[in-house]
């Protein structure tokens, strides 16, 4: 991952941005970008339950639950990500970090995100997300 | 994920044995063929903390950590795996289930595995892993 020298150059920075665009979709509560670049049987393991979500309506209900606690302006930082891109399937693996409403309390969460993605059609979609926290016990 | 037919099938097979051979490798312990395919910086984000692990070093000991609370025999099984490969980056997400000594009882866990894989050197080498389960609060 962190020879990214590896990576193609040009699809490296494609992908960079369609994760990076997500993200700040997120930010702004932008819900109809945030959904821009997902395919339509894309497979989401979340960090609350459930186990996971499948296709873009199970997708949309993820953020309600993540906005029904986040705090205003929303926080959902990209850390530091590194990208493995080819010419036609792409990860991603980042740290990130949001705030939400913890028992009244703005309480940073930090949080470890995959992000899978192929080229369709010339341009990157995204195909999975995998969102966790440590388990606590 | 699911339209496995965009997927190269030899690089999909090639894949497939990576991550079977891998699971196969820790249900006999055999922690030689567990790291065979890994890369040196390989990173890692697991069920238990830490919040990441970076390299094989690293990488073994979550190995021995999940060791010392498995079944004997071990379960360590792919429920349901989706493979998305390219040519020389590909991704599997996956559904799994362990078994592990909570409080003296063996005990079911079933947890969401995402895999980063690039072909290197005609190999597919794994990049990263992120095992997790839904948060419980």
């Amino acid at each position: 991952m962190s020879d990214l020298s590896q990576s193609r150059p040009e699809e490296e920075s494609a992908v960079r941005a369609v994760v990076e665009n997500w993200a700040a979709a997120v930010r702004r509560k932008d819900v109809v970008a945030i959904l821009a670049n997902h395919s339509q049987d894309f497979l989401m393991f979340d960090v609350p339950p459930p186990f996971s979500s499948r296709g873009i309506d199970e997708y949309r209900g993820t953020w309600d639950l993540f906005y029904s606690a986040a705090t205003d302006p929303v926080v959902f930082d990209i850390e530091k990500m590194e990208i493995a891109a080819g010419s036609d399937v792409a990860f991603v693996a980042a740290f990130m970090r949001c705030r939400h409403i913890d028992r009244g309390i703005p309480t940073d969460l930090d949080f470890r995100l995959t992000v899978g993605l192929r080229k369709i059609a010339g341009q990157w979609a995204i195909m999975h997300e995998h969102h966790s926290v440590p388990a606590t016990q």
